[in-house]
């Protein structure tokens, strides 16, 4: 076991986004990369051949039985997550998961449970929350820039690969539901979702997902696989001001648009709101790699005992909100509470 | 009145739409605009000014009992399409109407009824059918191009005017129900509505509005009069090809894509969909304005005795949809049958 | 002749330009539109039936003889300007003229005298100057925020018409020498025109204009009937800030850029730029047709005695670059004083 | 010395674009990266640790004098270029050096002698031509689908680091050169260049560079390391179509406008063109990175023994434009004859 000077992490499942957690893990000062492993021995050779030093292996369990290693970061498929992160913290390391953090709620709660338990951390990789865009509009947010918020509307919508094991809402929507959790104060109260398949195999490919909150605002996320044009905007408005989030721009990618509807009540008709025109500001963002941002707060947290911000619980939240949109889906768009 | 081949037309309602209307009449040949009307004097004074020729009056009796009429056309609030329209077709005459063809269903089939039996056109003004674009994409489904349709799915928003009389869906869906209705062959079998308003009177000024096909697909149409950005948008996935229509963009409006998904019965997995980029074709549109097509068709088809494209049937079915529209609206976005 | 509360107006050429003027002044309180005239009968049809009150003819004289008109304003073919403009000076009426003033330089310093010892005002219709575009560009190099100006980069094409009478540069290049010279502080010393034309008629129909100025500036103008692509855009490269003008774009048209270049001359190697990356700022514009604000400038103007904007001395600066600029092209691009 | 059924290879330059080079030759089966080396005992390390099979080394006189080389890739500073080449050639090796080939004319008249008397291959990192977008359009012109070219409009600018070793011609230059060298049948037979420095170093930073050629065809370049925004727009001009090659656009970087101007010889007015407006089509374009095409070409030249695409009289040609640029710059845009 490290000394807790410096975190040694391995890293299980070397398909599409494993090999990028190994380039981030590489770079951060403290961290050190010890071991990658994944069952399929070819994806093992370009790892080697990168990072000479780093042990590889097809077995998981040297992973979680070596002494040197304090950390596991997951990126396997969601329905493995559950049995590999249980493993390691029982095994007395840390986990990083890649969103989202399990295929149900009883396994969330079970592994949120384990981990409290164990006094590990558990943090759910859910990337966008370290950008710079993401950042900036928490940032604009909550100096109360932006005002009382009235909506979150998303499109994330692409031709993509159309996944076997989940659906478009598992795969798409834990981006648009952990960003708009993380930019509100509330939890929502109800979760309906429209979707459709086009094969027989019965996976919803395209789907509209409306969140409901206390306070009246909604939020609602549109993804698909079966789209011509990549398209990744989420609109936030607020009473003060409005917030554009292009991410298929490459540098401009928040807009601030000093606009918004106001109500005059001295006039004569004072529920007739009128509506006000500004200036736009696009504001200078961080250009850090996110994941980078991200490895380095899960190594700090691990090395200063403190709460990642997209802890267990977190994690958790945004499960109960895809298990209850699965619900919705089946029964043709129900509104289902959480 | 007129001899049958020439068409004398009077307008109502000079407020924003009703000067659009004299002046692409007046540009129709086998046409004559010979009565302009509204009940603020104020407006009749530029009407007059401009279009000398024509007959100014506050009192729609006027119009109707004038002989020398053939035709009325309606641009006034929805709240009123019902009486007006009703009282020219008693009178004999030919009726366009301002979209929605009024404000529920019971008006809209009575009138549709009354235009029978006496054996009048009643057609609705429904523009955006008599565009280039919407042409295009009608012509391009029709042929077979983009084989079979999976989906609708239309965004209209901007920062826009709240108008007093109507909510979100009756002001802006019509537009995109109308092109849904004209595209496909069959008639949607449910909707559902998400909606919110931001004052006291309880008018929606942000809409999620859902239509389900009996065939499996699903139009979807979000309008908003609370956006910072105006984007009017349409994307149709096909089996072959997907179209995209940026009503935004000046000139490159619709584009097709020949791009999609693709099922490979031959091969280890054949529900596992694969994806297919080709290129992109961006047509030639007709370039006339959509108002003046439309003026001309409404004349066309009285002097020919002809059905026109958009009649009373076509708009009583947009009415269906709105009404039931409402209703989901106020039950919190339950599946409405139709 | 008017009281001097109000002004007469009368317009001669109603081909393209010539209706917009029409139609302009007619909205400007203190002023009349008295008369209209055009040689060809057929273009004064649309003007008497729109504006029954306004008095048409095909001769010239009956605008320039007539006692009741103050000002006249030309929107004839430029090879007419001088004669036109010259008769009305002479016979004590007021100018507008449409951009450029006039075929040469001996032209529009003639007219400039004429004016002068008539004491009449002679404007030229540089429109551009009356945009809230170019407005705000103004204001902000007016007030320091750009710092000192390093360039000016312009891009106007489009598919166009091609004009027998003139060619690209006397065409579309007025509108950005109108823009540069109203922003700069400063005049060209040197033109050099680069261009093309495609037929057996001479006449360029692609050009690329570069001025020259004391302080180091260069203003580069690409103007061209031959593009694919519509675009207008300006680039106004400065110390502090830059700004980019998009004409095309349908409201966003200012964007303010906080980046640059900057010297750091304590650095081991001072004269090596860096560059820095700061907010973008779009600001809210006037969004008034500039074609009436230039119309109220000039009424206003005649009923105060002041000078306007865009006077015979702006108007005839711009045709010296314009001459110069057709020997550049004739001589293969050479860079000729001015 | 190879069996000549494997090329190694070994890579000299390990800052910007060295990197690259070794990663991609690391992909091309047949060849095999032997050697890397750079002066910078520094940028060594990083690819020692991702490649740990590749030797490395400071010594440049390791590359030339090992017998297990077969070739050399040069990403050095262009000063350095002629040097190291030399070296190489007249040790045996084939050369494929960045772009451009040189500093100078004499230069690269001298290496492409010795490449030539040495019988080994000397190609130039011309790298765009190795694009799907310019194959696209070479493919375009070829078969005819243009016509007649008209003009070649390019701007390539951006907010981009300032080189101390050379202005931005010879930075961003060489790149639309290039392309135009491959599109056209023709060399230009005069170079202009009007630019401009901001700082006492005199390096340009911002420059306008027109080629004229035989045929009547422009070439026009913009170029710009002081542009707030990213431009990589070429615009192709023919007699039947227009393509636009917009290298930001990240997918849809090739589009082909059916459009152009039309004589019509039996009209009234022959001399006066009409334009025509048609389809736009954006054909699918091949993924591939340039870099990879372009090594492989490399190599199969060096095994088949064939002419490459950018051989060193391809590179030379560039070359002399280049020169005779800084020529024209340096005497304020004077045209210089090639």
């Amino acid at each position: 076991m490290s000394s807790g000077k410096r975190v040694n992490i391995g890293i299980v499942g070397l398909g599409y986004w494993g090999p990028n957690l190994v380039r981030n893990f590489s770079e951060v000062s403290n961290c050190y990369v010890a071991m990658a492993c994944d069952s399929d021995e070819g994806r093992l050779k370009p790892i080697k051949r990168r990072y000479p030093y780093v042990e590889v292996t097809t077995r998981y369990e040297d992973l979680v039985s070596s002494k040197d290693i304090d950390a596991i970061a997951i990126a396997t498929p969601v329905v493995s997550h559950y049995e590999l992160a249980k493993y390691a913290l029982e095994k007395g390391k840390h986990v990083l998961v890649e969103k989202p953090l399990c295929a149900n709620v009883k396994e969330a709660e079970d592994l949120m449970k384990i981990s409290q338990s164990q006094g590990k951390i558990l943090m759910v990789d859910h990337t966008f929350l370290y950008t710079g865009s993401v950042r900036k509009a928490k940032e604009l947010i909550s100096r109360g820039e932006i005002g009382e918020l009235y909506y979150f509307d998303s499109v994330r919508i692409n031709l993509g690969l159309f996944r076997p094991d989940v659906n478009v809402i598992w795969d798409l929507a834990p981006h648009d539901i952990s960003i708009a959790q993380y930019l509100m104060k509330e939890e929502p109260v109800s979760v309906s979702v429209l979707g459709r398949d086009f094969s027989n195999n019965k996976i919803a490919c395209i789907a509209y997902m409306t969140l409901r909150y206390k306070s009246g605002i909604i939020a609602h996320i549109h993804v698909s696989w079966l789209s011509p044009v990549k398209i990744r905007r989420i609109i936030i408005g607020g009473s003060k001001k409005m917030i554009i989030y292009d991410d298929v721009e490459p540098t401009e990618k928040i807009k601030v648009y000093d606009s918004g509807i106001e109500f005059d009540y001295d006039k004569e008709n004072p529920l007739q709101p009128t509506y006000r025109l500004g200036d736009i500001n696009l504001p200078r963002l961080g250009q850090r790699e996110a994941l980078l941002v991200e490895a380095e707060h899960f190594v700090d947290c691990i090395l200063k005992g403190e709460k990642p911000l997209t802890d267990a619980a977190f994690g958790l939240a945004i499960v109960k909100v895809l298990e209850a949109g699965d619900i919705s889906l089946k029964e043709g768009g129900r509104e289902v509470k959480l």
